[in-house]
């Protein structure tokens, strides 16, 4: 098995980071005031190797597939609006669709299996299979399965460094995935099913506990067998949530900063630091979401997200929504005059 | 007297905000699934008028004037800082004209009176007076300057609504300005200096006392002469933060949505929601401050901010950051597509 996910990510620039840092401090304003704005820059400046980094160039890629736990009636929406959100995102009405337009972003569609197959134009089909297997009942994927999920974020991540792009966001489709993300989160991390799963898409009181019900017994099934993060991501994942997890290790071996969308792209963030933690570094944190297992796994990963809006859309549409803040963040660091270019005088009089 | 504030601000559009609700009920997303960016589009329909409303064409203007006060030893920057700014804003390296640049607005620079006087190509000096008075002895504003200061902020709100402008931020630029906003939130909110002052540009301990001792001697001074909010404006505040509440006041009689920077700004919008209550819908709250007496104004507001992002700056640079939040909630609102549309089953199973 080649497990090209353990090779080293790229490390940070620390030249670029203090030269950048000497920047912030010579900018006109008192220092430390536009707050997480100027770590952002500086850290920025370190995954870019270079002083006055830049976000303009945005590789927007949502990744799709099914999964057979919904049978355990698990969403408030019909499995077959997995399909059906990939004919939406082609066609430019999906609200990733909106804002990678507004971003000047193509948004690449990759289906990893859909329960029916579909043929769409603008969509790669990878078809995995016909969705996951239901993981309370056996393992979601099979060995080759998994490697060929992981295999396709790579790639993506290749087609995002062969376009010279300066972030990358991943998102997700794939009705039951919240789901799936609960699942790995209690499998990794110390915490109970019960303060992990949430309502996901708008279940009532009685589908939080058909979804509390499928991951304890996913647990029961699985955990004994869950040696370390790869087998638990094969197990209690999704196509689409390894494949996020491969694009993030693709990038961090490419030196290409990530921004992570909500508790789907956070959960498959876990995987990626477990798998390989030097891809840590490289991974940004656009939002917290509403779903009640986010805020857990944002804490295990010591990540403190940019914006917390009540979003729980999915689709890596937090991811984009946060993507101006980082672009201003570059604007302010890049552009703003320092003290002595101005002739204003610095501070404590 | 001119009392024009007093006069009603424009009502809000309850035709156009069930429309927008209904709009939002149809998009191809869960219910609620946006968050905040829901209300927020569908606040802007009602301020706008419009069932898909937009936030393209953004005036931003930023305001300076010095403070009397300074002599007491109340900011960690020399007063000929302000006067430097302005020269900053206009040669495009200040933080706010960074940010407007992105937003590709102009930016409009108004000198109220600094002490020294300045005559700058690009900046309009309206000269007040050279500062405001210190406020520990005297009254800040004279009954003209006040008048003046409020009614440069109405011209600017008349000259938004010339260039159709559909949306208005104010910036401040002042020496001193954060002990003038402290002053202004504890007359007129029931809350103790003590809570309210904090380090502003960056003052150490000592400042800081300094500071606090200077609210605490205006207090004692003005509290029993601060009859309303216009004659506790006068006494307490200062030029800029006077035309904040003056264009604020006039952009909701103009209809035009503003959006609310951080402590400095939202002291002028609390003078302005208690010179004419029916101003306060059309003011949109931006970022909580990392200033302790932000809080404090913005809890009496009811504002609930968009950002959290530990700023501190000032100059209207919080706001300008929030813009693109309102542009995306815009977009979403407008352009996804509806789930008749998309052909998209809704939810409940």
């Amino acid at each position: 098995m080649d497990e090209w996910w353990k090779e080293a990510c790229q490390p940070l620039d620390a030249v670029m980071r203090e030269r950048a840092l000497a920047r912030q401090d010579q900018l006109t304003k008192p220092r430390g005031a536009l707050g997480r704005l100027e770590a952002l820059a500086v850290q920025l400046a370190a995954l870019q190797g270079c002083e006055r980094p830049q976000v303009e160039r945005v590789h927007v890629s949502v990744f799709a597939g099914d999964h057979g736990v919904v049978e355990e009636g698990v969403s408030a929406f019909p499995q077959a609006v997995t399909g059906q959100m990939l004919r939406n995102f082609v066609g430019g009405g999906a609200a990733l669709a909106v804002l990678a337009r507004r971003l000047g972003s193509a948004l690449e569609v990759i289906d990893l299996g859909t329960v029916e197959p579909l043929h769409l134009a603008g969509v790669s089909h990878l078809r995995l299979g016909p969705g996951t297997a239901n993981f309370t009942r056996e393992a979601a994927m099979s060995d080759q399965q998994l490697q060929q999920a992981l295999g396709a974020g790579r790639d993506t991540a290749r087609r995002a460094a062969a376009g010279a792009a300066q972030l990358f966001i991943g998102g997700e489709m794939g009705i039951g995935n919240t789901t799936c993300a609960s699942a790995l989160a209690a499998a990794l991390l110390p915490h109970s099913p019960l303060t992990l799963v949430g309502p996901g898409t708008g279940l009532d009181g009685d589908g939080v506990r058909r979804k509390l019900a499928a991951v304890q017994t996913a647990l029961r099934l699985h955990a004994d067998h869950c040696a370390g993060p790869l087998e638990t991501l094969r197990r209690l994942g999704g196509f689409e949530v390894a494949a996020l997890a491969g694009a993030y290790l693709g990038c961090a071996q490419q030196g290409i900063p990530v921004l992570v969308d909500g508790f789907i792209c956070s959960a498959a963030a876990l995987c990626a630091v477990r798998l390989n933690p030097t891809c840590r570094p490289w991974l940004l944190f656009a939002h917290r979401s509403a779903e009640p297992g986010h805020l857990a796994v944002l804490q295990a990963l010591e990540a403190e997200p940019l914006l917390d809006l009540g979003l729980r859309l999915g689709e890596g549409s937090g991811a984009a929504l946060a993507v101006p803040l980082l672009q201003q963040a570059c604007a302010l660091h890049n552009e703003m005059a320092t003290f002595a270019e101005a002739a204003v005088a610095e501070g404590a009089v």
